[in-house]
């Protein structure tokens, strides 16, 4: 890659926004697993990698990989990667910005090998969208693509096993999608999806941990009457109950430094206007990046639904739908990564990611470390979903620095850590 | 009607089950305007009238009118009445209790006649489920059966005037379904439909006034974002702001003598467990028998929704969707509907209704009264609707009652009323 940095950070914008073409439903971004417009995606970045003298396949799993070859033969190996699918009606820089600042870091390299090959990774799924699990893509790389989730179905009947079959991949060939023994390290690069380092004005985050999470649904059973006919005094209003929990339930989050809790679907029974709801359905999400914090605050946010429901002869019962504990990255490449991006000129707040990133799989296998890049108006998901110039190239700056570091750590290794 | 009193009570509900088996849906009872099961609902009524030496017809828009003479010809006329049409799966009393009763109450005369005579009337629909107009039986007896009333249609695309004609009515003479000149006075008996007669173990209530009802739908509007990397103080959750002010609507009805306020429908946008609320809506129903009192707590409630959005940085508006002022009843019925049931040994409860019924309609044009029975478990508008059969007896015997009270008022009329 050539020009000024200026103009390197408009050729990825630009690269992104050409692959975001790439879709399944004209007018919008919709790209799930295997789609046929994964198709065209692959032949984009395939002809970007091998003009950057990459080696490149596509694997069992439908991931995208590139090699570039170290100083020596059986070098370590350094994965850098994100994903290439979206969620439905979805922006362009979700994953696929990881990917394309992965070839951008190889073409910044050119004719320079280090101590170790860099592959980079496009994976073929982490949204969940077509077969309601999230993932396939790297968890082909660490072996726990089960039985299971091979014979999932999407909403046409056809399983992950036929879904790799029609796309012209063998599912036979999936042992031979795992990580090379020789990984040594994982970076991604991704767009953080939440308003922290706008809020604070930053260009970057290094990040520490993914949250864990759990998530549940509650339902508050009391008793459908007539809105008019029953007294405020003998009514067992399912409604009422489950607001004041919804209230609590922020109130609590609001006061537990570094705890997320959300409501964010609720359904009342009848629901009708003149009805008083006999039954509500809410969901509940509670993340932060200490299990221990999380599962308290779950045992004393169920509580809270008991004190609100209690109070009006209503009933509550909760059942538990996931429960993801939280993956610390690696302590030793987080430094390195903090230092990288403080040399490159672009300080970075170390954070908490509350999103699932493939780095979550990868993490417990390999030492992993995860950039994110701010989020214009903390916009993710959307069709406005944004990404600043200035902050792509911090980030492929802070990238290229954090090379040299790994470079420097592995001929000099300091602290045990190699 | 012969027999002990406890027998009268239960061949009244024995027909009221009768009646319930007339229904469009085998295995529960729906049967709506003008549907064919009401042919055979006229069929059993019209029989057990004719029995009791009533002269019956069905007027143009369905409705089933018995009368029973007075004792001279050109005598003023009681009528007594309430509906023949259900909710859908609905219970065996709402309405067609009060046409039962009011036959029984024509066959406790036997011989007897009045000064004045009676007319049974059983109207063809007050629930408003096929045409979502509710009250189409009464509003002909008052002529307020407009043209645009006449044009609705129902799902299927059948007119209200096309169903009148399908089954064999003719429109044309809707206006001969009118109130006759010499009607005096209203009288409807009817389910309660709520839980304040059990809660107070008592069998009766005397109506003073159907309360006015103010419907609204509100739409908080925030920001739906991540529930996982939005931290609390950067949120603007719409669902949180609804529900802190669902939970001030309970409280501000619950201080409020009189008020009942509900929000029974509440639709959260995009409805993720994962995703931050970014739009709510969510119905208001606010109830009270003084208009003043209910427009002052509509003003107040809506503050309270202000109050909750502002907090949050969510913007809230509201529609009004029904505004229907209270229905006070005759004062000097009820005196005597009151005086009648402590006669006859079940001293009734003074309460406003929750619920519309036809005497809201016939109200404003001739003096009227209505007299609650018990709702067990407070239960209406469900398949397990009932009605105690002590309940009944105090009610037949208080019409009874109420019947010598008007004939001694009309024969010996106090304080200006005849």
């Amino acid at each position: 890659m050539t020009g000024t940095h200026t103009d390197r950070a408009a050729r990825i914008i630009a690269r992104c926004r050409e692959i975001a073409a790439c879709t399944e439903i004209p007018g919008e971004i919709t790209r799930l697993f295997l789609s046929p417009p994964m198709r065209e995606v692959h032949t984009l970045l395939r002809g970007w990698m091998e003009a950057a003298g990459m080696t490149v396949h596509v694997d069992a799993i439908g991931n995208l990989r590139g090699l570039w070859p170290g100083s020596t033969p059986g070098s370590p190996r350094l994965l850098i990667g994100s994903h290439l699918d979206t969620v439905p009606n979805a922006g362009a820089f979700d994953g696929i910005l990881g990917v394309v600042l992965g070839v951008a870091i190889i073409e910044e390299l050119r004719d320079q090998y280090l101590p170790f090959a860099i592959e980079v990774v496009g994976f073929s799924e982490e949204e969940g969208v077509r077969f309601s699990k999230p993932f396939l893509g790297s968890l082909a790389l660490v072996g726990r693509l089960d039985e299971d989730t091979l014979a999932r179905t999407d909403r046409s009947g056809i399983s992950v096993q036929q879904a790799i079959e029609a796309y012209g991949l063998d599912p036979v060939q999936l042992p031979a999608a795992a990580l090379a023994n020789e990984t040594f390290a994982y970076l991604e690069l991704h767009i953080e999806q939440g308003p922290v380092l706008e809020n604070e004005d930053t260009s970057l985050g290094v990040v520490e941990a993914l949250v864990g999470q759990t998530r549940m649904e509650l339902v508050f059973t009391g008793q459908a009457n007539h809105a008019g006919t029953t007294p405020m005094h003998l009514r067992h209003d399912a409604m009422a109950a489950a607001a004041e929990w919804i209230v609590a339930v922020e109130d609590y989050a609001s006061t537990h430094s570094g705890l997320v809790a959300t409501v964010g679907k609720v359904e009342a029974a009848p629901g009708a206007g003149n009805v008083i709801a006999g039954k509500v359905t809410a969901s509940l999400d509670v993340r932060h990046a200490d299990d221990s914090a999380r599962e308290a605050s779950v045992i004393a946010i169920l509580k809270l639904a008991e004190t609100a429901a209690t109070r009006r002869g209503v009933h509550v019962t909760s059942s538990n739908q996931l429960e993801q504990p939280a993956v610390p990255l690696d302590s030793h490449l987080v430094t390195l990564l903090d230092k990288a991006a403080t040399k490159a000129g672009f300080p970075a707040r170390r954070m908490t990611s509350g999103a699932g990133h493939d780095a979550m799989i990868l993490a417990p296998v390999v030492p992993s470390a995860m950039l994110f890049l701010r989020s214009p108006g903390g916009l993710s998901h959307h069709p406005d979903e944004d990404v600043l110039p200035q902050d792509v190239e911090a980030a492929l700056a802070t990238a290229m620095e954090f090379l040299a570091q790994l470079r420097d750590d592995r001929t000099n290794p300091k602290d045990g850590h190699a």
